[in-house]
């Protein structure tokens, strides 16, 4: 087999890996169980796709996607960190970007520092691909823990202004969103779902 | 909120149960439970981007990606089938269009047109990127089965032939990625993995 696709499908192998990298949100139609990283990546990928008409600046569709799909791999190596654990976020950018060097350094040099940049695109959220992008990835916990009736807030003992506070950025991305947001969020706290 | 956003974001959240269909592929890294089909269509989507390079035909990667996110989400009503299970495949197809007709008609007028016209695109392999799309698909069991020595083979009493027959339209999409899985099954057979 030649060298380059020997690399590549490397990759693909090392990537099933994401597939073990549990979140805190719980899957209804799966008796509950918490959601990974790979199934979160393949729901953002495809609401992108959905949403891009509400995105607050015209976006390379192509380019959000592919952010999405990429833009958690690194958990792999470094886990995944509740956005409500302010401590451990903290630490975590340094592991991740070990970990994306490590998994995009498998590819061959050229594919491998275009992904590598793309990753870094995404998490610096300075062009309106990444900043819709990020939008959507915070947006939709937030909607999946209200179809749970707040499921992993409650699990968690978050509050209302912590919710606001770590999803403000939706609107950076999406003005549209960020209204739906607040209202659900709202609701939620209404609920009792969020402490206040 | 806004009528057409509402049916977006309520397809955005039926897609959730995609997480709970299962197939027969176990998770190596996940104590080998079996995998849903979110999952897989991740890793499929992503598979696409990192081997392009490889389609027969030069193809619209972003129109590829996009199949590969929906193409199985007609599962949700119709259920995964085994590729090996021929009398089953049969009775599928049309659980599987009455399922699309259903998922994509949530979404607003517009937009559900075009999205079951790319799962019917998919579904016809007409196109080069149906036929990329569907090689990817094909394969990557194939190669993850391989990683885990052959597991659903195995468990399914699965002979070389029926692999060889079920997957010689990988050829169709990438006559290079079809030689990479020929090795593979060849190599599958000489382990014991597949009944000859």
């Amino acid at each position: 087999m030649i060298e380059r696709l020997k690399k590549q499908l490397e990759l693909v192998v090392e990537l099933d890996r994401l597939k073990s990298i549990l979140r805190r949100t719980r899957v209804k139609s799966a008796e509950g169980r918490l959601e990974n990283t790979a199934e979160h990546s393949w729901h953002v990928a495809i609401m992108a796709i959905l949403l891009e008409e509400y995105a607050n600046e015209p976006v390379d569709i192509s380019k959000v996607v592919q952010m999405l799909l990429f833009h958690d791999i690194v958990e792999i190596d470094a886990g995944d960190t509740f956005i409500y654990d302010v401590e451990s976020a903290r630490n975590q950018e340094e592991a991740e970007l070990k970990a994306a060097e490590r998994l995009f350094g498998i590819l061959p040099d050229d594919q491998g520092q275009k992904y590598l940049a793309l990753w870094k695109e995404f998490e610096e959220a300075a062009t309106p691909e990444a900043r819709f992008a990020k939008a959507l990835d915070r947006l939709i916990p937030v909607m999946l823990n209200y179809c749970n009736e707040g499921q992993s807030w409650k699990e968690h003992g978050v509050h209302k202004h912590q919710v606001l506070s770590m999803n403000q950025r939706i609107e950076q991305g999406s003005t549209c969103l960020w209204d739906y947001a607040l209202e659900i969020i709202d609701q939620a706290a209404n609920n009792n779902w969020l402490k206040l």
